[in-house]
C-alpha cells in the first residue's frame, strides 16, 4: 500500500498556523515524522486560511523539499494552485485531485501530461457522487478516456471512488459500493489504473474515528486498494495496514513483522 | 456474523481441568460470559484429556444446557462423540465438523439429516488442504453433493475453507485463497451454503495473535463470511467485527454502535 501522508494540510490547526506564520520547523517536523512512520508520498494542502493560495503552496512545497525528495501530492481544488505546486515539485509529484467531469479532466489531465506526474481523479461529477459501484465505474471510464486522450499513461492515474461518512443518513451502502468499485477498476485494463482513497472521510463526525478508519482500510486492502491518503502517525492504523499486507501475501511473516516493515 | 464461541474447549487448561474434575461452575461461567459478549452458538470440545470422550461430551452438553438454550456446536473428530452430543443437544445444534472426503461425509451427513441440525464441513480430504481456492471449491462441491444426497438442506451446511497459520513456510498464499473461496461458495446456489472459519488458526504460533486474528476476521467479513469460530471474550476482536458489520451495511450507525450491538 502506498501511504500518502495527510498531515501537511492547513485544515489541521498546527499546519494552518505554520503556513500563515511561515514557521518552517512545524512543516519539517511533520514531513520527517510521516516518512519515518511509513508514508512514501506527502500530501500538501494549504487549507482555507491562506490569503494567497498560490504563494502559500509554493512556500509549502519549497519548505518540504528542504527535508525530503519524496513524491509530493499537490492537493487543491484550484488548478492555478496545482499548476504552481507541480511546477516546482518535480516529476515525482502527484496532482490531488481532479473531479471526474469532462471540464475538470480537460483542465487537469494536460497538466499531468506536461509534468509527467501522477494524478488522482475522483468518481464524482456535476451530478454528485454516484449511488453505487456501476455509477462510479461510468465516471472511472470517463477518467480513463481523458487520460488516454491526453497521453497520460494509466499507471500514472489513481482513481479515488470517493467514500462518504458512514454516519450520513441513507448512505450506509456507500462503503460496500466503494469496495466493489476498487475491485472493478482492476478489470478496466492490463495494467489497470491504480486506486486510492481519502480514507479519513469514512469516519468524519463519528464517535470512533480511529477504529472505523482502520477497519475500513483493512477491508479496502482486501479488495486490492493500491494507496490511501491517511495519517501514518496513527500507529494502530499502520499496524492494521501492515498486518493486512502480510495476510494478502505481500510480505513474509517473521515474529518482528511490524517492526521489520517500518525499517 | 454468527459468532461461535470457542472457549468451551478442553484444549484450554481451565476447561480441560473442569471436565476432568466435573466442575460445573467453570463451564457455566464461560458459557454465560461468551453469550453476553456476543456469541450466539457455543462450541463444545472435550479436548484430548478426557478418558471417556463420549461420557465427557454428554456431561459438557448437559452442564451447558443448565444455563442456556442456545445452539451448541458439538466439536469432535470422532463420530460417536458427535452422535452422542447431538443426540442430547436438540435440534438447534451443529456438527463440528466433517472432513470433505466421501467416507467422512457419508458417515456424518446422515447424522445431520437425522437430527435436522447444522453441519460444518471442511475443504480438506485425504490428500490434505488444497493449495488454492479452486481446489477448495472442488471439495466444497463434493460437500454440497453429499448434503443433497442425504436430504440436508444447504442452509444447514457451513463450509469451512480451512485456514492454516500465516507463519507456515511457503503458505503465505493461503489467506488470500481462503478469501476467494468464501466469495466463490456464495455462487454455488441460491440460497448458497453458509461459510464459517476456525479463525484462531491463522495466527497459531505467531507473535501477534490478537492483531492477526482481528485483521483477518475483518478481511473475511468483507468477503462475505457468515460465521466464525472465535473468542468472543476478545473485546478488540468483537469491536473489529461489529465495525466491519457496520461498514458492510449490516447495521446502522449511531454514536453508541459498539455498545448497541452488545445489548
Amino acid at each position: 500500500m502506498i501511504v500518502i501522508g495527510e498531515r501537511l494540510n492547513g485544515m489541521f490547526k498546527d499546519v494552518g498556523k505554520a503556513i500563515v506564520e511561515q514557521d518552517k520547523s512545524v512543516i519539517h517536523d511533520l514531513a520527517k515524522r510521516q516518512l519515518e512512520a511509513g508514508a512514501s508520498v506527502l500530501d500538501l494542502n494549504v487549507g482555507p486560511t491562506a490569503e494567497d493560495a498560490v504563494a502559500a503552496m509554493k512556500w509549502l512545497v519549497e519548505t518540504t523539499r528542504e527535508v525530503t525528495d519524496c513524491p509530493l501530492a499537490i492537493d487543491s481544488t484550484k488548478s492555478d494552485v496545482i499548476q504552481a505546486g507541480v511546477g516546482i515539485a518535480g516529476e515525482t509529484s502527484m496532482i490531488n485531485s481532479s473531479p471526474g467531469d469532462e471540464e475538470s479532466l480537460n483542465r487537469l489531465m494536460p497538466i499531468a501530461a506536461e509534468h509527467n506526474c501522477d494524478i488522482v481523479a475522483l468518481t464524482i461529477d456535476k451530478a454528485g457522487i454516484p449511488r453505487d459501484a456501476n455509477g462510479r465505474m461510468e465516471i472511472a471510464m470517463r477518467i480513463v478516456e481523458a487520460a488516454m486522450m491526453n497521453g497520460v499513461d494509466l499507471t500514472h492515474v489513481y482513481i479515488d471512488p470517493v467514500i462518504i461518512p458512514c454516519n450520513v443518513p441513507d448512505a450506509g451502502h456507500h462503503p460496500v459500493e466503494v469496495l466493489e468499485t476498487i475491485r472493478m477498476v482492476k478489470m478496466i485494463s492490463d495494467p489497470p489504473p491504480k486506486t486510492t482513497l481519502g480514507l479519513s472521510n469514512v469516519s468524519q463526525g463519528t464517535s470512533e474515528r480511529h477504529l472505523i478508519n482502520r477497519i475500513y482500510l483493512v477491508m479496502c486492502a482486501a479488495a486490492g486498494l493500491d494507496s490511501a491518503i491517511m495519517d501514518p502517525l496513527d500507529t494502530e492504523l499502520m499496524d492494521a495496514m501492515i498486518t493486512a499486507e502480510l495476510l494478502m501475501n505481500q510480505s513474509v511473516y517473521c515474529d518482528d513483522f511490524l517492526r521489520a516493515h517500518r525499517k
